[in-house]
C-alpha cells in the first residue's frame, strides 16, 4: 500500500486532533519535533563538510516556527546556519524559538537585501517559508524572496509543501499582491521533508522526498489511510520513493 | 578538559536558566528532547531485537515526565514499553503526556505487585523513578520498587541519577519513612543516562555512560565550564568514558 497523499483540509484535521484535549499535544512538542525532522533531513541529503553553511528562510507562520527550531538543531549539528525571518510572527512561541536560536548567536537577518547578499555565501538552503496554509497573492518582500531563490544555483530543501506550490496542484504561477497580472515562476526544490504526511500537490515531486514527524499515533494512522512507511532505528525521518523512481518501477 | 560533574544545585540553576526568561525554553521542548535522549541511549545499548520488552518506571516528578517521554520514542522505535507510574504527577504537562502515551494502547500500571510481576516479562528497565531533587526518607511504595529493581537480573538503565542514590555522595543506605532503621540497599545500573551534564554522585559509575540533551547553549556550557563532549551526527546522546575505563588509561 502506497502512502498517501493529504488534502491541506485533512492536513488541518490531523494537526487539530494532535493538538486536541484528547490528542494531548502541544505545539511546543510538535514544532520541537517536526523542527528536528527538517534538520535531521537536511543532514542526510547535505553533509555539513560539503555544505555547512545554511540559509534558514522562515515565514510568519508555524512553517516558520518549525525553520527556528532546525537552525537552533543544525547549529548543534555544527552547521553554520543564518536565519532570514522578514516577519517575525506574533505568537509567543514564536519569540522564544527566535530567542533560542539568538542565544546561540545565530545571525538573523531581516532585510530582503542583506538576505540576497547572504545567499551567495551559502551551501545550502532551508525552505520554511509557507507552509500547507498558504494561498496567493504573494506580499512583499516573499515575491522578491522566492525569485531569489528560483534564482539561486545552491540546493534547496523545502519543508512541507515548496514556498509558492499549491497545496493541491503542486507548482502554480503566482501573482503578486500590488500587481495581479505579473506572474511569479516557483521553484523546485532538491529535497522534500513532509511532515506527518505527503500534501497533494507534491505528488509529481521529482527529488529527494524525506517524511518526517514520527509522532503520529497507529490509530490516527489507521483511520486516515495515512500508509506511513517504516522509519529505521532511532531516525526522525523516514525516505520516500521519489515520484520518478515511482514512475520508473 | 574532562566533563564536569555537575551539584544539585547547579543542576537546578541550569534548568532555571534555560527555562528562564532568558533562555526561553519551554518544559515542553526540554522534557521532549531530554525524553528523546534517553529512548535514543537505550536503544544504542540494547537492540529491540534483543530486548524489545521494556518496563518504564517513573516517578512523580520531572524525571517521571522524562519517562513517559523516553516510553513514547521507544514505542516508535518498536519497542514493547509498559508503563509503570503509582503516583501521576499533578502538572498538566504529565497529564498530557500520559495521555499521549495511552493513545498508543501502552499499558500504565499503578499498582507495586502488577509492576513486579510485569518485571518478570520485561527484558531492560528504564529507571526514571528519581531525578537530582530527591532526597530521602523512601516514601511506599517506592521502598517495595527500589527492593524489586535490585533484586532483578535484567539490565537497568537509570535516568540521570539511579533511583536513591545520592545526587552528591552516590550510592547510600536508604531509609524508609515508616522504619528509620530499616535500610535499603540501592542498586548500581548497567546503563546511565545522564541529562544536561553528569552529577557529582556518578562519578565513579562503571557501566556504560550517555550524555544526552543536546541543547546547551556554548555559552552556558562555557560559563559553567561543562567540558561537554563533542556529539557526532544528529544524535540526541554522545558516549562518555565511563570512570572503570578512565582509571584504566
Amino acid at each position: 500500500m502506497s502512502i498517501r497523499y493529504i488534502s491541506q483540509k485533512l492536513a488541518q484535521q490531523i494537526d487539530e486532533e494532535l493538538m486536541s484535549a484528547s490528542g494531548a499535544f502541544s505545539l511546543d512538542q510538535l514544532m520541537e519535533l517536526a523542527g528536528l525532522s527538517c534538520a535531521q533531513a537536511l543532514s542526510k541529503s547535505y553533509s555539513v563538510e560539503s555544505h555547512k553553511r545554511v540559509m534558514v528562510a522562515c515565514g510568519p507562520g508555524n512553517q516558520g516556527g518549525d525553520g527556528l527550531v532546525a537552525a537552533r538543531h543544525l547549529h548543534h549539528f555544527k552547521y553554520k546556519p543564518t536565519i532570514y525571518l522578514p516577519k517575525p510572527g506574533s505568537k509567543d512561541i514564536y519569540k522564544r524559538l527566535l530567542k533560542q536560536c539568538e542565544n546561540l548567536n545565530i545571525p538573523v537577518l531581516k532585510d530582503v537585501e542583506e538576505f540576497k547578499n547572504e545567499l551567495k555565501e551559502s551551501d545550502v538552503i532551508l525552505d520554511a517559508i509557507f507552509g500547507f496554509s498558504f494561498s496567493p497573492p504573494l506580499r512583499e518582500p516573499f515575491d522578491q524572496v522566492l525569485n531569489a531563490i528560483t534564482s539561486t544555483t545552491i540546493p534547496i530543501v523545502s519543508v512541507d509543501i515548496p514556498s509558492g506550490w499549491s497545496v493541491t496542484e503542486g507548482p502554480q504561477p503566482l501573482y503578486t499582491e500590488k500587481d495581479n497580472t505579473q506572474t511569479i515562476k516557483t521553484f523546485e526544490p532538491d529535497v522534500l521533508v513532509s511532515l506527518t504526511a505527503p500534501k497533494e500537490g507534491v505528488r509529481n515531486f521529482k527529488g529527494r522526498h524525506w517524511l518526517g514527524g514520527r509522532f503520529v499515533p497507529d490509530d490516527l494512522a489507521k483511520k486516515f489511510e495515512l500508509n506511513i512507511p517504516e522509519y529505521t532505528g532511532v531516525d526522525q525521518v523516514v525516505e520516500l520513493p521519489s515520484a520518478k523512481q515511482s514512475s520508473e518501477q
